[in-house]
């Protein structure tokens, strides 16, 4: 994937920065996510199985694809571009998410000024293996400090 | 909006079934959902606050929407087409998500044999006023008895 | 559908201004696009049947469903927010594309500052009935005459 | 990216089959789309610059940038699962199209049996360079031929 990684001028963050982010979120706290990798443009989230996170038929709740994706597309994108609040994001579930733990790897397609394209996929993992359950793509706009947000 | 519901033949969800299937979701009752309404391929989800649902800024967690969104269509799809799967969905994040509740409105678009297409509107509840503060679309796939799913 | 077309301060385009523009462009003038209407955040495009713009099968090609969608939601846009761009775009195909003629209506379903979310119908005109064939969403970017764009 | 394509039983298609079907497709050879490549779930589209195919700032069109990753991601995945129908696709318009000759690329992510995920990325070409100006994705339904369709 060709990347345009030309970033704004913007306070990037640090792996360990992230991982305060994460932990002042109270879902990502209860759905136990962890902050595997975020540099460059690119960020991997790790969760554990969570039996009340599931939907009727006992997978994952596709709430909780989408909340893998979203986050995990926020973080690679704060690594090149500073603060971001979602706009759009969307989630294809490809096969049931089921698994020992899951894994959310994304990357930025393109940062520009006003808007941040990025993508991810999440795997089931079972037995140290990963299958792809979802893919989704998230766009992020860049919140300029001055505006206080 | 001009709507095509032409049922596939199936055997479609009352009210009190989805009540019956939203209580099975561990997820849906650990989020407080509860089925307002479901008929003639409408459905509404109700969800009070939720302190543990929310993101690093404390607004309600975008995969809540997702969620709110996913489930809602489901839901509608059920009312017209049975049993479905979701395969894709889409949020656009339109406003902080903060509120002392959150109804979400989704209805079925079209309702063909191979795939129901929804959307939906998730408000947030404050001292009685509804805000718009996303909308979503879904597709779902029916699934036949006969498969066993 | 709840709106929110809190105007950002630009000069925000008639019909007979997006008539002009209509004719500037030479994809909308080879397809035969109209501008019926726009006023209020809302738009209006119609287009007759046109032999060389189908794909295989002979219905009309899903991109031309796409340019009718993106330009209706981009033409609503303009009369409540200026000058925008497309950021992003999507399409549900749900019946074949054939008719007389085809009719796009587009609505501004939140315009901000930073982004301004639309949506669209498209019909398939036959014998003075029309038949929804497609749906779209798309998210527009305002741009600031300063910036030369 | 991982990719899953136990195909369905279908009879796929060749190189020397998708050229046909891409002849016979008025819009394709309107707009000059050839087919430089279609094997293993994968395909690129190629079209020259087209000065009838801008929208008003002489851009190539964003209903252009769809035709080709809906056309793309079809021809892709037909080489895994036969027929296929989309029903839906979506745009990311990343940086202005314009070049010489645009290129499409698309790969099946996943291939069902209901449903085949494929997604592509668009470049344009300047004096041999290639440019990212548009991603997108695009959701397939493979045709029984004992349909008819």
């Amino acid at each position: 994937m060709t990347k345009d990684l030309a970033t704004p001028a913007a306070a990037t963050y640090s792996l360990a920065k992230l991982r305060d982010v994460n932990r002042t979120a109270a879902l990502n706290r209860w759905l136990g996510f962890e902050v595997v990798r975020a540099e460059g443009g690119e960020a991997e989230l790790r969760m554990p199985w969570h039996e009340d996170a599931t939907q009727y038929a006992g997978f994952l709740h596709a709430g909780v694809l989408g909340a893998l994706i979203d986050t995990a597309c926020g973080f690679a994108a704060t690594t090149v571009a500073g603060s971001v609040l979602a706009s759009h994001y969307s989630v294809n579930c490809m096969a049931p998410a089921v698994g020992q733990a899951f894994v959310a790897r994304a990357s930025v397609v393109k940062a520009g000024r006003r808007q941040v394209f990025a993508r991810a996929e999440v795997f089931a993992e079972r037995d140290g293996a990963l299958r792809l359950v979802a893919t989704g793509e998230t766009i992020l706009i860049p919140v300029e400090k001055a505006e206080g947000k």
